[in-house]
């Protein structure tokens, strides 16, 4: 495992907009606060969403799209630069009606609300290209 | 999205009471480390829980109970303060033997056992009317 | 409800191996860091895993293995000392292709890629058994 010490350049708590991308509303805090490195948790409600599961085999997303209401119970993810932008790598728990859950790499959502924790980190995060897993890692 | 830049004023791990309510000791923790605003993650077991949809449409709460123990496999929350009390939004990914899962806001549950991480803030929060999605909503 | 105010000694981020243990990985990351107490977070794929579900009845573990690949949407966790060793207590939300979920206490899964963030406190945690819920349980 390789690791790193990090240290808190700032911790951020954040009300995401209504009608707004969930991912993109991440990026754009990361940006006004200039973070290139962060971990983050959130939790809310999506109109929508579209969940990518990682084909470790094929190596390739598979995407699924929920066009309908759902719960966020629980979010977690970081933010890193990615060929120079930053990138909020987001996984979510989403839940129906029912309490039935699904879950995955949370690529698009539309936010109903949505509330962040957002810690950020003095030293920037890369991520570059991996062979094993054909992901872009940090670290 | 609206953000604030926060301010740890401490943090804490508690280990919630078998047989009282999971939001409730959450809420007591908030109380006994005098927290008008903390961001909070846990984790444990319940013998029942009451987990909540928001019905985005009608602008309800639907409520489901399960009335049978289950894990608590992420639970992330925030507390703020809703008409003058200490209110933990508490959202909740719990399962069953079969490893099914269930998630949703938490509005109550009996522990079992429950270990909490809280990370209590400087400035309070405060929910507030939110007239389009009419919730009670802080920033 | 038990608590304790706790001091951060550090924080770090891990990438974890791919082949390695979940777990072990994280128990490893605390062995290098020195922290006999942390709180984690983290996120990533594993190869397979081995979920735990606690009867609360018989008190006793109940265990499922998925033989596949999994997202790992959410995973909480924290390390304490268990007769004398470091234990990552950890619980984790799987996801399937179709974005079905699976969840409870993680024993084991093979890395494909793992995102860890980890916060270590000053103060040792310890675990005891406790009568109640014939557990290992802290504070």
């Amino acid at each position: 495992m390789n690791y790193r010490e990090v240290e808190a350049a700032g911790e951020y708590l954040a009300s995401l907009d209504n009608g707004a991308d969930w991912r993109e509303e991440i990026e754009a805090l990361a940006e006004r606060v200039d973070a290139d490195a962060a971990w983050f948790n959130a939790m809310g409600a999506v109109r929508d969403a579209e969940v990518w599961f990682y084909d470790q085999e094929d190596q390739e997303y598979r995407s699924v799209e929920f066009d309908e209401p759902l719960e966020v119970a629980a979010c977690v993810g970081n933010v890193a630069l990615l060929e120079g932008d930053r990138f909020a790598h987001t996984h979510a728990v989403l839940s129906r009606p029912s309490g039935q859950s699904v879950a995955g790499h949370l690529n698009a959502a539309t936010v109903f609300a949505g509330e962040v924790y957002l810690r950020a980190f003095e030293t920037p995060l890369e991520r570059e290209h991996d062979e094993v897993t054909d992901l872009d890692l940090w670290l």
